[in-house]
């Protein structure tokens, strides 16, 4: 397919990158900054452009891949198009691209780090459109790129981000607040990593119910105090363990 | 080395049977439950006992794995001894076991779970004693099992083990309100695997500061708000979700 990346951010990153090995051709990437569009553009032979007007009329898919609060301005200051028009965020419905005649949403579920490759077959990706052969030509499009493609309402696709920043982002912030910890005691981070490893391992196999531990998952009382005596003068990480510990004691 | 453990749980088991792996002799397994004792003991070659009366007053090393609020219990009830007396919790002081001439602290930095295997030559083990021969003894017997011993305080292990309360049980904890989060929506928690494998990858080579994804690193209130809303029906979720976004934010 002839495609039109709008956006250059890590999702426009790794996406595109995935389209292009797959022989597709993207035809231009947009972004506001044209030094960042033709960073991105480089690695996929594209034109970089950062004006709308140079938007090409005649591509098959535009993808738009901006922070989510971007969107409905970059939609605003979009010409309207034959080609379908999607956007490539869990927390934003299709009706955003309403003013188009060919919607869709391309949604790939992962969390992307410009410098952090990613296999970007075991992606799973989550697909929507107004128009039932829209959603299966982009269905077929995202199989080709990943082996985890189903379809999915706006409203899945909004709980499905939540359920991942909750696994995902506050589970490395959770990792922030551990190293600060230690950063007081002289222990490396290091030290974390393989707990950090285990404990993501031990829920490919089993359910997080059956896999939590920890003082609080035993109701340890005596370590509970301790840990929250010695967190008196981080009152943010007190705070946190206080509302955690109470989470998972209420489900024992 | 002869040895007895007392106690049989996760790590009473994971650690007897990598030095049972090792040729060391687990003379004795002590359980309050004599039939959890003999499980463990059968795997070990153990003697299973459920009274301190029958106890071998001549093992070289005693390991207390218990519960930590029991340890002390456990202590009262043991008689004097010649040999080592250690305990393997991370957040109980040498200072319990003062009551024995020779103690010691073997703590393996690991979450264990019964069914889930570890390989324990990746488990860091964290050495403690009250005589500088046998700090070297003990390091000595964690280097046949694991590539990973350090020396430390027992403040040291303290906060060590609040960092894990972070990175392990309440990573685990995000992971279960991430699931509990799909429940309603017809998802299945498999889509969120690759999600969390990904997440703990990231932190093997970048620090957490520089992994953090999502809304709250974004500033994206937009999306916030849109969520928060979504959690208004769940108030333990909405709890979470605001009080850690609000700590992401204010590291942003």
């Amino acid at each position: 397919m002839d495609i039109v990346i709008i956006g250059s951010g890590n999702v426009a990153t790794h996406l595109s990158q995935a389209l292009f090995a797959q022989k597709h051709v993207i035809k231009q990437v947009y972004s506001r900054s044209l030094a960042n569009a033709n960073d991105l553009a480089q690695k996929v032979g594209a034109e970089p452009i950062n004006n709308f007007k140079e938007l090409l009329s005649d591509a098959e898919l535009y993808i738009i891949s901006v922070k989510d609060d971007a969107i409905q301005y970059v939609v605003k200051s979009m010409p309207d198009l034959k080609g379908i028009v999607t956007h490539t965020a869990g927390s934003i419905g299709l009706e955003v691209l309403d003013k188009f005649s060919n919607s869709g949403v391309f949604y790939p579920f992962q969390t992307f780090t410009k410098h952090s490759d990613v296999d970007f077959s075991q992606v799973p990706v989550l697909i929507e459109s107004n128009n039932n052969a829209h959603t299966t030509l982009l269905m077929d499009l995202a199989r080709q790129i990943s082996e985890h493609v189903i379809e999915a309402s706006s409203k899945q696709r909004g709980d499905l981000h939540i359920a991942a920043v909750f696994a995902c982002n506050f589970v490395n912030h959770m990792y922030r607040l551990a190293e600060e910890t230690l950063n007081d005691s002289g222990l490396s981070f290091e030290l974390l990593k393989p707990l950090i490893a285990e404990t993501a391992n031990k829920v490919k196999q089993l359910s997080p119910s059956q896999t939590q531990t920890g003082p609080a998952s035993r109701n340890d009382q005596q370590i509970i105090s301790k840990h929250i005596n010695a967190l008196l003068d981080k009152p943010e990480h007190h705070e946190v363990y206080q509302l955690l510990t109470n989470s998972i004691l209420k489900r024992i």
